[in-house]
């Protein structure tokens, strides 16, 4: 007889198989300097990464897990930097408080106007997104010069997100750019070092919508 | 005067952003055991993670880099796991070799025929695909019980990728998929340990087809 018949199940479901994970991490993890809802946080990129000094390297602005919570039910637009980090975030739960996911960076004018100014398309992509998506949480996995021109918007006073997710990954003006925004006085989640991208971008954002759900 | 104006291009371009990160994993990197083709992919994987430890733990079949530079060039589906995959594809060097890149979870008769045997969407996306992408190239990124059931449809000679990528992060079953993965003399890309994930996939599949277009 063949056990692995078309018919048999071969693997326990997905929720168990997570359940299971953060057991792990939750074992693996030991002491650290995190609250009890940044930890949710923490918990969900290790499990996306399997890197506990990843994990270890977040770092939270006092007001980022309230703000992201209350941005998100107050149904504002979430905006990754990238298509990949779009595709990996939990849509429904943006869509049930009312909010939507919007990506700027393949825009037909975003990319004339780079091309114009000679610069990149994530940086236009931020000068566009702005002004569509004030209050909106900025998730930045990718382009260390979409975030570091969000800084300078910020810092300007050009605009005032809910949140900004700032977990680019890479040698050049990756850690730099996460630096800069760990010095601003406003929500962010970001980290040390050169690690981080879109899936642990995707990651956090994703704990935030499920502690967002929860009462 | 205010140096950050709008019309000031306020970083380097993307490609020596690239360039300059290359050249400082090649300094970084050391000594290592792969071929000059295979450290391509493994130079990616580093420059996707920021992790040296990730891009060492890479395990290459002998005929891996060939056979998915073949399949690529020769117009061969790409079937990624997950959406995310998909997302960080570059799109216009498969195509110009008359190639597709198709992900299976999530169609209607997919998620009904996992409903019907109570098992996953990953397990049955990957029992069509096979049907649909012979010779194609197995891009799995997210789900180790994709990776299982393709290596338990290859065993029973339902099916012979061109190249199998397998990549899955995770806590419960995904270095325990790789190391299966990894005992196949078919073409695979695969490492050792938990790590890995959508965007390392990406990366490595990335690497295959630049690899492609070189003469």
């Amino acid at each position: 007889m063949d056990f692995h018949t078309e018919f048999k199940p071969l693997t326990v479901q997905p929720q168990m198989i997570e359940g299971k994970s953060f057991e792990m991490i939750d074992e693996e993890i030991g002491e650290h300097p995190f609250t009890v809802e940044q930890y949710r946080v923490v918990q969900r990129v290790i499990h996306a990464s399997a890197d506990f000094e990843l994990g270890r390297s977040l770092v939270f602005h006092p007001d980022a897990i309230h703000a992201g919570v209350q941005a998100i039910r107050n149904g504002k637009r979430i905006v990754p930097d990238v298509q990949m980090v779009q595709a990996g975030i939990s849509k429904p739960r943006i869509e049930k408080f009312g909010g939507d996911i919007r990506v700027y960076i393949s825009d037909p004018d975003v990319m004339e106007e780079a091309k114009r100014l000679d610069t990149t398309r994530a940086i236009i992509s931020m000068r566009k997104a702005i002004k569509e998506a004030e209050g909106g949480i900025f998730a930045i996995g990718n382009a260390p010069t979409a975030l570091l021109e969000l800084i300078r918007l910020i810092k300007e006073g050009e605009t005032k997100p809910g949140l900004v997710i700032g977990l680019p990954v890479g040698f050049v003006s990756a850690a730099e750019s996460k630096e800069e925004l760990a010095k601003l006085d406003i929500p962010f989640i970001t980290n040390v070092g050169r690690k981080g991208g879109s899936t642990v971008t995707v990651a956090a954002l994703n704990a935030l919508s499920l502690l967002a759900e929860q009462v």
